[in-house]
């Protein structure tokens, strides 16, 4: 015995106790469920790739927190997120799969940041993307729109705001109010409007270059926030009524028609011109949802519509749309605020806890097997233990139902079933326990 | 562009395309639910551990095999099982779990060793334990037995044997007939029996010290295989019928009545003296499971009892017993001889595919949306192709049925169903359609 190594996980890794664990599994398949609805395929990736396919087209924050070892010759690492898998996975496979391709993965990535509350090393990622050959129509974002609002519901979570913004729509108002400006450097300040505030915002542009009355001017034009009907309105009318921002107004539009055709609760959605998201990957459509009565978690669900998924490992032009779902950090937001998600389940995915009397166990083994053949799960306590402490393990377990098995019960051919949670007892034959249970 | 990437996935690391991952899914799902109904709990612990918590008790091979690396100041690993782990789980929630504690884990694991047909580096375990506190009896040695059955029957594996045999016996016959002999080299030898013939073992067993005639008289004991009833005749006789064999004769027949009770089929159970496994870390109950027309695929479902699952982490005794099935192994080795597992499923989780013939796609996606909301799982087409393209999209994806929408049919308001297994095809209002499709 050495007690000198420590057995508590290491920090930003999450790990559950059994009960926690359940929710998490029902939180996760309660997503994966909705994914399906909407036509969307598991792929599995490797965790381990190489290094050079991860950091193709990685910039300076991804190469610092990746997870990097060799072995052998090879050189190796953890993948830091789901999309460059997907990239390379839909280059080595182009001529198998059927586009448009969509495909959901639900599975860890890792990324050795510093460790602080709420933010994690090892973690999971609940991914949609549709990838298309050469083209991709608008309506394959509005589904992914519609799979965020379906999710969000699915999980109990009511009070939520999808924001939807198309990035054709900055670029061109850029071109059209500061031509020449370079447009990530504006995209990325214009992004933490709602974080530091108009005035810093326009400082920002102002040293971007910008001048003061054409900033103020962007922000003014780009702080629209209402539903589509209202930004039809605002789209039709100066600084947006130009050429330059045509494709952009279009995009967004159509994007709102299929949203109402796909039956989603217009409140729950909104346009808000100031979204950017930080990536310069994204090429229209982008996406943020934030929970109503949690702003402080930030965008639980965010994504957008990519031109070309890979063009680092192939020649074919592939565009595509996504959303990512860090899972693990929302369980633990929901958590520290006490939600509880998807909470009506059970803690145990035990139905009925089999209780002996008796020393021999075999008639509790012989009831375990004929509920089991009908699909009911069953534990059986076969430790030599007090009736009491027997009891006591169900209760701690949380197990809806006992059944309690002594020289009576089998003399008889019947059976206690009692409900823990409530005390009730019935005394049941075989068949009737079986009928009651399944 | 980079065409110098390779996109292909390395060596040892299994990746499926959509259609066999989604039967691999179907695999891994089957084997949980049967979990399930035993009374399991899913435990996910982190693939990152510390490299000393990992390393405690592992040998020579493991500490080659192990992918180890560092983060700042953390030596880090990735964990080669999933026994470890739970090892390092139990001793840290100590006082958090309910014993005897149950749990079930399928996860990826991982070992750089040199990739060869059918090994992995980076592969899937579906592993089960039971773990006591101070006491656990041989009822959950028999359960994991059942579980076992249960399980290669509902993977549709009929014709499968679960060996088992008990270490206590195999050491209590070597303290019989060759006291004071190193019983961990006499079992690494006799555990090769299958693979390397008689001569062979006893050439071993003599190298170890062990006379001829001993080492005759010893695998002729050992050479039994049978029911539990044959084996209760034989382990009444020489040379078993001594006080050193008799705890391992006690549990072996108590487990083979427990297997009765639990009606688990007596044509797939033996019982076989010569398995010993491996690991010196078994201590009662050894299985192994092997599939009848398919012996070179070596045992696919292993494990066994312990005595102490944690003692490098803590001070309590923790006795328990688990099986471990490889599954990307098995997975990949029912492929390679034409076994479709749970084959009847099918190809894609879509059931219903909407081919939308006009421009516009909002009716399409509204009918996608009352189905779904009806919880059947929907894919629309709307990429502006011609209506054969279409089709050809949904053949290829074998989704099993297509909802075809024209001008027509939404000026009727019917809808074309067809199944496109048999071209069968019906004209249905949407109140049909949704009930023909739930």
């Amino acid at each position: 015995m050495n007690n000198k190594i420590s057995t508590a996980p290491l920090a930003g890794f999450m790990e559950l106790l059994p009960q926690d664990q359940l929710v998490f599994e029902r939180f996760r398949s309660t997503i994966v469920n909705v994914y399906e609805l909407y036509g969307f395929t598991p792929i599995d990736t490797p965790i381990i790739e190489r290094a050079e396919v991860l950091l193709a087209k990685a910039g300076g924050d991804t190469e610092k927190q990746i997870y990097r070892f060799s072995k052998g010759k090879n050189d190796l690492a953890l993948r830091f997120d789901l999309t460059v898998p997907l990239a390379r996975y839909v280059s080595e496979y182009l001529n198998e799969l059927v586009f448009p391709f969509r495909r959901y993965a639900v599975s860890k990535v890792f990324r050795g940041e510093r460790p602080q509350r709420g933010r994690f090393r090892e973690f999971y990622q609940a991914d949609i993307d549709i990838i298309g050959r050469e083209t991709l129509g608008i309506e394959s974002d509005a589904e992914i729109a519609a799979v965020i609002c379906h999710t969000f519901t699915a999980l109990g979570i009511e009070r939520f705001t999808l924001r939807i913004n198309n990035r054709k729509l900055l670029t061109g108002l850029l071109d059209t109010l500061c031509p020449g400006i370079q447009s990530v450097a504006v995209l990325r300040a214009v992004d933490k409007l709602e974080k530091v505030g108009t005035d810093n915002v326009i400082a920002e542009l102002v040293a971007n270059g910008i001048g003061q009355e054409v900033s103020q001017q962007l922000l003014m034009a780009l702080s629209f926030r209402g539903s589509f009907a209202e930004a039809a309105l605002v789209l039709a009318a100066p600084p947006f009524n130009t050429k330059l921002c045509e494709s952009g107004v279009t995009e967004l539009l159509a994007l709102g028609q299929s949203l109402e055709a796909l039956k989603v609760p217009a409140e729950r959605v909104q346009v808000d011109l100031s979204i950017a998201r930080g990536l310069d990957y994204y090429t229209g459509t982008v996406y943020e949802t934030k929970l109503d009565d949690y702003p402080e978690f930030g965008s639980v669900c965010s994504g957008g519509r990519y031109d070309n998924l890979a063009s680092q490992y192939c020649g074919s032009e592939l565009p595509g749309v996504g959303i990512s779902i860090g899972l693990t950090r929302l369980f633990d937001q929901l958590r520290s605020v006490g939600i509880d998600v998807v909470a009506a389940g059970p803690k145990t995915p035990v139905q009925v806890v089999i209780l002996p009397m008796m020393e021999d166990n075999s008639c509790a083994l012989s009831v375990a097997a004929a509920l089991r053949a009908q699909g009911v799960k069953v534990l059986v306590y076969s430790e030599g233990k007090r009736f009491k402490e027997k009891l006591k393990y169900a209760d701690r377990l949380q197990v809806p139902f006992a059944v309690i098995i002594g020289e009576d019960e089998i003399t008889k051919g019947a059976y206690a079933l009692k409900d823990l949670r409530t005390g009730q007892q019935w005394l049941l034959s075989l068949p009737e326990l079986i009928q009651r249970l399944v």
